[in-house]
């Protein structure tokens, strides 16, 4: 063990696991809060490290315990009793352990108090964070962003509230303030994407170049289609545009991908313009960087004032969730 | 050969085919254009017959000769003479021969002055039916539904004006008189539906039964959230549903295929009545029966006025199309 790597530990005080569907990343961090270390794997909790070899796990747990090892076994090896916080799916019906869902609106405080304690075979442990659900006529579930947008909370003025943008697989928008989350929508927006790029006719014309620069214009075309209010066939007619486009020689291939993205992205919109026009609070975007920029140009172009980017803040959340729950010792 | 076949071939005049994507159906009519015949095959154009063992194609129509012999090669043989006309995808540029898009509105007369010729190596020949393309800013097209369409005008009466739904895969709605087809669009509802259902997370919790029969109640309900004025955060969103309803315990698994059509095909309806909503012509639905069931309810939900059924009007239009073409003798 080299000598840094025995003084991060030394200084280490929590650890905080961002543990979701295809990804798992780990922050060491010290007692302040500030990030000495961070790790990242592929193991979502849809691909655990395999078994070794010529062996079988008799145990649904042994998975989970594999990743954790592997991803923050060499820190806990320093300081055994180093407190670990997990938020996302590994608290869903298909994680390590099922994590309470706690009814939104709710607080910083409210979730602490709710963790689900693992035990690891090895003797250790960590805890989970809750997932929030939104009763009512249509009910809506997160798992991992709570805990994100409790991380942009950290660093807003007292009095703000915000409304605060996740774009990605499943994109979501977040009312929030001191109190806590306030409200939230899910959009399948970015895995409705995938799945009509990948498995419908509109895949077929279209052409993808690795490393090629995101096609604006192509985007804003898509875009100022789902806005225009007079695209009243609604958005099952208008992404066969796609494909018609392409057929008179109007759309290429290579544009095609981003043309699409831009009819999805300005559906999102329309409704956000449904829902807050005139009277929308602060717009936060928090999430990969060319997809926030899309979503900032989207949002523009439909009237809303300026979005601010925050930047990732998954360890800031889980930091502030761990401090809450007397998991770290206060300063 | 048996007496049956040969006196059914001797009445022959003419021969159809109805050839799409997935599957092609072959219809001989007499001099009169009644169906003495029908076959079924899989060989759409996207699975064409094989090459026999240990040969390769050379020439890409080999595959649609081998179709086009397994499925009316018996007919030709007693008489060769018989004229075929073929419409679908069949005249797409994946198909045998690319036929031309003519501009809607389109006449009967139009299309029939259109046809393109395909030459088979065995000495055979054929025609396939124009598609139709309407230009402007979100283009649209179709090919075989002219013929389908056409079919169903042949048995309206002279003044009025249809509606005409054909759900499927891409549903198309088409307003037509007997001046021709005039204006349509499609709504990719049906592939929309596989895809979300086979590859995105709503799969995962849907069990599907076989031969269970359709559940009203479930396509009601996503229906009803289609149509509600306050669905405001529009399809992408209420998609999501399906997975927050099964997580809430609130709608079971083998309900959630229905509920999510429900919401799909309400979507779609919800777009013909902002554009047709107090001023629709008669409405007629056209297409696999359960399907159409469905879409009947769904418009009698939105407050449309009873739709009629038509049956399957492809070989209608088919004759129509040659009629009008001079393929067959006037009576």
């Amino acid at each position: 063990v080299s000598v840094v790597a025995e003084n991060t530990a030394r200084n280490a005080a929590f650890i905080g696991l961002d543990w979701g569907t295809s990804s798992l990343r780990a922050y060491l961090m010290d007692a302040s809060g500030v990030v000495l270390a961070e790790e990242r794997r592929p193991w979502g909790i849809m691909q655990l490290p395999p078994a070794p070899q010529d062996t079988a796990d008799t145990q649904a747990h042994a998975g989970f315990e594999r990743a954790f090892d592997d991803i923050c076994g060499t820190w806990l090896q320093h300081q055994p009793d180093l407190p670990v916080l997990a938020c996302g799916m590994v608290g869903s019906a298909q994680g390590w352990k099922e994590a309470v869902y706690l009814d939104a609106p709710a607080s910083l405080d409210q979730l602490a108090l709710k963790l689900t304690r693992v035990e690891h075979s090895g003797g250790k442990h960590l805890h989970i964070v809750p997932g929030l659900i939104q009763r009512g006529a249509l009910p809506d579930v997160m798992r991992g962003e709570e805990t994100q947008v409790l991380g942009v909370m950290a660093t807003t003025p007292d009095a703000a509230t915000l409304l605060i943008g996740l774009p990605g697989t499943h994109s979501k928008w977040v009312l929030a303030g001191q109190g806590g989350i306030a409200q939230f929508t899910t959009y399948m927006t970015g895995e409705v994407f995938s799945a009509l790029r990948q498995n419908t006719i509109l895949g077929r014309t279209m052409q993808t170049q690795a490393d090629v620069a995101p096609d604006d214009a192509a985007f804003m075309r898509g875009l100022n289609v789902a806005l225009s209010g007079d695209s009243e066939a609604g958005l099952l007619s208008q992404i066969f545009s796609t494909r018609t486009l392409g057929l008179t020689g109007a759309l290429s291939g290579a544009a095609q991908p981003d043309y699409l993205s831009g009819l999805l992205i300005g559906n999102e919109v329309t409704s956000l313009v449904k829902r807050y026009a005139g009277s929308a609070p602060e717009i936060v975007l928090c999430g990969e960087a060319d997809l926030c920029r899309r979503y900032a140009l989207a949002l523009h172009t439909a009237g809303f004032a300026a979005s601010r980017l925050a930047p990732q803040a998954t360890a800031r959340g889980l930091w502030q969730i761990a401090c809450a729950a007397g998991l770290v010792p206060e300063i």
